[in-house]
């Protein structure tokens, strides 16, 4: 089975969300209050994937805003760099800020982050800057989940869909959950099944699909979840258990599993960014459901042995390296 | 054509959404600045619906916030009163306040309020204070647009219109725009379309239904309208015109057309709800379209003839009285 | 002992702070939820010091800010009539409502009420909204403790005392304290004693000043009040007592004592507002300290056995009467 | 002339205020889109003069708010390595994050900084969180008036000041004004000046001054100032005008002029900061104002050559070689 995208369009990719900095340990495999140096990367879920994508020669566009300093002008630049259309991209004019992500690097399996998301500009997306002539030039529109933590980006991103779903462009929701910002679970599993029932692919992690099933980690099951959105719009569903790999299921009834590659782990971070760009990669270029898991596999597990999430987005040749390597 | 109920259910309709107090000019034909005396009833549409429903003869049920404060005590001892379940009912532990509403009657064709929706107790129903277990006991859930205007409000009714779709309870919109509390128009059409679009009726003034669309007053056609709901789920359209009466849409193609009834008028308030309460007490009760039309415009034609828009709720009795009189 | 007032001024009392509205029960000696009506009156504690200071004969200006709607105008027309100079009252322009206040009379001894201060007109009142070239155009400027509860017109009443020192008015602090809207108790201890140090009379009940010391209510006494309060700026301190009577201290070390009078007490509300004009226009018209304490107390007596708090205020013909017959 | 102080305490100096992150460009001389490495420190100007004083041998506490963090524990681990006292450092238990300062170093004249401001930890200090026994023990409360921007962080500086009033500790206020989070300029004047009138000694910029006085840049000066604050309880002023030197003024009368240092400058923060540090140094021990003056400018001088604030603040050595070299 293939996912059918309507072949006359500008764009393969459009995704609407979050562009932020990254401030990466130079020095790591030490505790965050002893690095003293931080590098500086464009970070951000549905900016890494529009990066990734691009780098794998998608052509993608993005919708965000951005903030009116020297943070916002590098995301903008650097995106564009990449290829990625930026003529959607707002800059705000209120004073909000760039999110910034430090990373803390202790060793390959203690990651953690201290994110800075007040207020921050990408959450100040208003509908009104959400463009139909934009968005029905595109193949998908790529939603992150994050986006919907708070009006009016919220808002924006329900109007996006709606434009999407009336102009034949495939919602592909990528969960993506953040605990910031958030009001509550139960409000998240609200705003998340919502779209989630509107969308035409949804990915993400086990854990995340217990949060937009309003249910404690661990509760849910696979098939339930099947069950539950197969009776909506979506026709894909791709669930990842971490080292235990990915499935992916069909509303035809099909299951594929998708296995993890073995790599040199450095940190945690940009792997289900690096997953999913490389998976829809393969699935708009016809590839089948099986090689699109292997895609975003392999991509992961290149991106998780770098140093950055977004400039070590790999090319089409080192993921088809690596899967000629390890099958 | 009629709506097909599920017959094996404790309520004819929950109503969810504000029960507030209504302070109403005691000394009318005059500017409120000239008004020395207010008197106190129960007000807000969906609690006005769910008074005038039981007031008819339907089970009615309600699902809200009030104050924990005397007029608090006043709207549960009051709607309990007329007959209506307030089992679902929560008291606010927060300290907000009940919503108020001062009527200025100038004159018949000069009515103008004054508002107190300022962090009101309605406002603050949270998602989880919206039980399954209700919603699934009614036939008919009724969604007061208002109710959409804020968090967690918002979420409370997007997760109630969920519940009963999920188990088969009616859901019907009367779309109830209230400019106060909203942050723009568009965030009102996104929240007014996506609960549209879930519904199996709505009912609303024109003026509503551009709201909803994002247009312009005046800019809207029921033609336009219609098209676009009867892509979604709705099956019944009401579209009210003021004096030149109200429009019945069904999904099958059908048109109704409703006329107002002569009255005395001393106020507009509480037009729209009685309207609505004898409406849906018809189509409950089995009675096609038209007479259900003629009930809403009955109904409306006694209320503004009176000093109140709760107390002033007709019986079936007096409906069918002018119905008979003026045909 | 008197107060040196400079006499080459416009006015003889300037009062800053809120003006609102009351809602007073129309029929009484029962639960407010039984109340059916309610009569509208001007309130506020330093509008009702106004309204009795031009009763009584005293030249007086306002500084406030009142909702652009009807209850504005009523509260801006009534303070007009009475004899207020209302010049400097401004017309809030961003949707802020007027304070309300619902009372409760159950019984002479059971008061209550229910207040209806979420971001209200008066709150707003912006320092660049005071001006130096009127204040200065004043004997008094009267200071109501509420109007410090929070920002701007917390810093607007910062200014005008300011200004006030500096242009030889006399600053007149009523504490006024309403938990309504305050922080913390500690943020109003702080507040409370800035202005008093800089203040040339406070007057207010033992628990007040307990609030202004940031002590739990019972713990403060009137000597420790009067050593601390005779360190900074005050040269008169009235503390009353209730039931017991009121005290005046001065800096010189005199103390009065004031006893109230028999009355029949209706309700409980407006005594201290009441209180308080009759105090200033007696030491602005030269009486002597215990004169003072005496019109104080009769007025108080005249106001709780009538309706209203402003409406009632006594005339000094009322005043001296009582006076008379009780001594 | 020089300055009385209580040598009978444990603290030479305490400062209340902020204590943030930082983000000094690594790559400079380029705009901050091209700068990629980012160097942190302890910065936040309170925090620099309290490392600053330490340095010089000044025995330091701190009273503050840091977030419960990665970079909490670095602010606390650092300033305490340095020898300042930080058990009045209070951990925020509410996720409020440090503040953050990334520079942008273009060239010498061109600095220009980038603020994460929104909610931050410090501004959360309480007033319950300021300790009688602590600040009694300390010979001068160092007040920064960027602490004033915003409650409780505003009343609990209010608190402090009234504290060290109390107990005879010299309130030294550094005006130190930055716009961000306040909300107006007035409100910056009216809490500038209640500080200002209330301090022992007050030093700032000319525009810092300017501000005070609720004035446009370049509208104030020195001799009105001067009259100003002599009224109150300032004894000693000390106005900075930049290249042109500073200026000191004393209650008796005197004035005193420093002249700025020869030095190459890297970059223009930071200079207020050590100015401050080591003119409270000298004052401290008894030296001269005209003594004092050198030390602040040659202290100034040392740290604008440096790529930090904090770190790079000076030893009393390295102050006076400087002073024997120039003058």
């Amino acid at each position: 089975m293939s996912i059918e995208f309507n072949q006359d369009r500008n764009y393969d990719i459009i995704a609407i969300g979050r562009a932020c900095i990254d401030l990466n340990a130079a020095e790591y495999n030490r505790p965050m209050e002893e690095t003293m140096t931080f590098t500086k990367y464009v970070g951000g879920s549905p900016a890494n994937i529009a990066i990734g994508s691009s780098k794998l020669g998608l052509k993608a566009g993005f919708i965000g805003k951005i903030p009116n300093d020297q943070h916002g002008n590098f995301i903008k630049q650097y995106m564009s760099e990449v290829g990625i259309d930026t003529s959607n991209m707002v800059v705000d004019q209120e004073g909000h800020k760039a999110g910034l992500t430090f990373t803390e690097i202790k060793s390959p399996e203690e990651c953690s982050i201290l994110m800075y998301r007040e207020d921050v500009a990408d959450l100040y997306l208003n509908p009104d800057e959400v463009n139909e002539d934009y968005i029905k030039q595109s193949k998908i529109l790529l939603v992150s989940g994050t986006a919907l933590a708070k009006s009016p980006s919220r808002e924006a991103v329900i109007k996006a869909v709606s434009l999407a779903r009336k102009n034949d462009v495939k919602v592909i929701f990528e969960l993506d959950y953040r605990p910031y910002t958030w009001a509550s679970k139960e409000e998240t599993a609200i705003y998340y099944s919502l779209i989630a029932e509107q969308s035409d692919v949804v990915i993400g992690t086990r854990d995340e699909y217990d949060m937009m099933e309003n249910l404690e980690e661990g509760e849910g099951n696979n098939e339930a979840t099947v069950n539950y959105l197969f009776n909506h719009s979506p026709e894909l569903l791709v669930i990842k258990h971490g080292v235990d790999g990915s499935y992916a299921y069909t509303k035809s009834g099909d299951v594929y599993r998708g296995l993890a590659y073995k790599t040199q782990v450095l940190k945690t971070f940009g792997a289900g960014d690096s997953y999913a760009s490389a998976f829809l990669y393969a699935i708009v270029n016809g590839k089948d459901i099986e090689t699109a898991l292997k895609f975003g596999s392999a991509s992961a597990a290149i991106v998780v042995s770098k140093h950055s999430s977004s400039e070590a987005m790999p090319t089409v040749e080192e993921i088809e390296s690596l899967i000629a390597q390890q099958g």
